[in-house]
């Protein structure tokens, strides 16, 4: 790879896998910015989370290389091709990486299920700034025109001002009129009524997974959700520090 | 399932897999406080992270009944067992969720790729007590009996204080002799050297997860990581709101 000086290197991944239309269009906006590596899966590997290959090998494939763009795809999920990338791959730390665009949002819980957020959490992990960019639309058509604009915008302000360390972005966008952006937080709510029965022909039951997402807080504006509702895109800074500090003390006091 | 009055229900899970023998242990140790129904994988299911089974459908077996005890195998991941279970099996809402033991520590950021801990995260996530218990040992005949009167005095603890909304725990027991329990946070670190790169029969590269855990604070004294390697019983409050809050401020500088 001949980078320029001075321009700096991206890591692109998703889950949607190397052909989905999100990443295409990430890929071409990158490019106005930096010289891009795209290690992506090999297929659709959606809702992996963080998900590792723990049980079998993985590999990678070089499938593009042209001036400024490398594409490779790999056999694993979205976290085992950062791994895969940054191990493996590039020679140098990226100063970026990127994921998505997701097709479907991962606002609100959905973060911690999104093999796009799993990717950006373990570049996140791995010290390098890292951001998910996500639309409410699970439509292979979706139009990303609106967005477009603001993935340049956000990526460009996070490359000038840098993020907190352990800190990342997950973006989710409208699908349609763009009215602009709100750094919300994490909405809370769940999933309900999550499975579909069926029986096989065999007589015997099994269960795909559905439902639909239950908002807790549809009042309160500061959330992801409200954003995307009303058709702000959110922008949610995320941490890979899990724990609950504000719980230690009162656990502190149980009898052990 | 024929609950007496006032004892709690206890749904267990797991990702070593439905015959782990850490399972075993957690199963006959919560047949002591409750009515115990295990919904578990049906293999192992190891850094499965909170991975979702959304390309094809699941299915679950009854494989045990007997006073007290139901136990499934599921064919998805942990978290699959924990929506599969809720949305599915138990007639009423959990008083618990319980998950592991695990062969092997999910302490400092394998908490995010941990199928004990995805599984633990979605219990949470529906607003039910959860907990997981992890041993720092990958051996199969690993001895639990030290870390087995923790298990019970801690989740007797949680079933009678409770834990904040959104909090679970992530419990980490060293492999030998415990000088006792501390409540810890998430250590700072990250995996090294990650895949052994090695070359197929057809001359072809494939690469093995693996690689080393780098502690970034290892004088540290109140990290998960400190209290295992000090021989003492890690109890991590793990939240589900991944959001940044104190870098949301920031973030509203920029210039959008």
């Amino acid at each position: 790879m001949n980078s320029e000086l001075n321009k700096p290197l991206i890591l692109i991944t998703n889950d949607d896998g190397a052909e989905a239309p999100g990443i295409y269009v990430l890929t071409r906006l990158m490019m106005q910015i930096g010289d891009v590596v795209v290690v992506a899966p090999d297929g659709a590997r959606s809702a992996q989370s963080n998900a590792l290959t723990v049980t079998h090998p993985i590999r990678f494939n070089k499938i593009e290389e042209r001036e400024g763009l490398l594409r490779y795809s790999c056999t694993g999920t979205p976290t085992d091709c950062i791994k895969l990338a940054l191990n493996e791959i590039v020679e140098y730390q990226p100063d970026l990486i990127v994921s998505g665009i997701n097709h479907g949002s991962n606002s609100a819980i959905n973060v911690i299920y999104s093999g796009t957020m799993g990717a950006v959490l373990e570049g996140c992990e791995n010290g390098i700034l890292s951001i998910g960019f996500s639309i409410s639309s699970h439509s292979q058509d979706v139009d990303f025109t609106n967005f477009e604009p603001y993935v340049l915008q956000i990526t460009r302000e996070a490359l000038k001002n840098g993020l907190p360390y352990g800190t990342c972005l997950n973006i989710n966008a409208p699908n349609g009129t763009i009215n602009g952006i709100r750094i919300s937080r994490q909405c809370d709510g769940q999933w309900v009524k999550e499975f579909e029965k069926r029986t096989d022909p065999q007589g015997r039951s099994y269960f795909w997974l559905t439902g639909y997402f239950e908002n807790h807080e549809p009042e309160a504006e500061d959330t992801d959700e409200w954003a995307l509702l009303n058709g702000y895109i959110s922008i949610v800074p995320t941490k890979i520090d899990l724990t609950a500090y504000e719980a230690m003390e009162t656990i502190n006091k149980w009898e052990f």
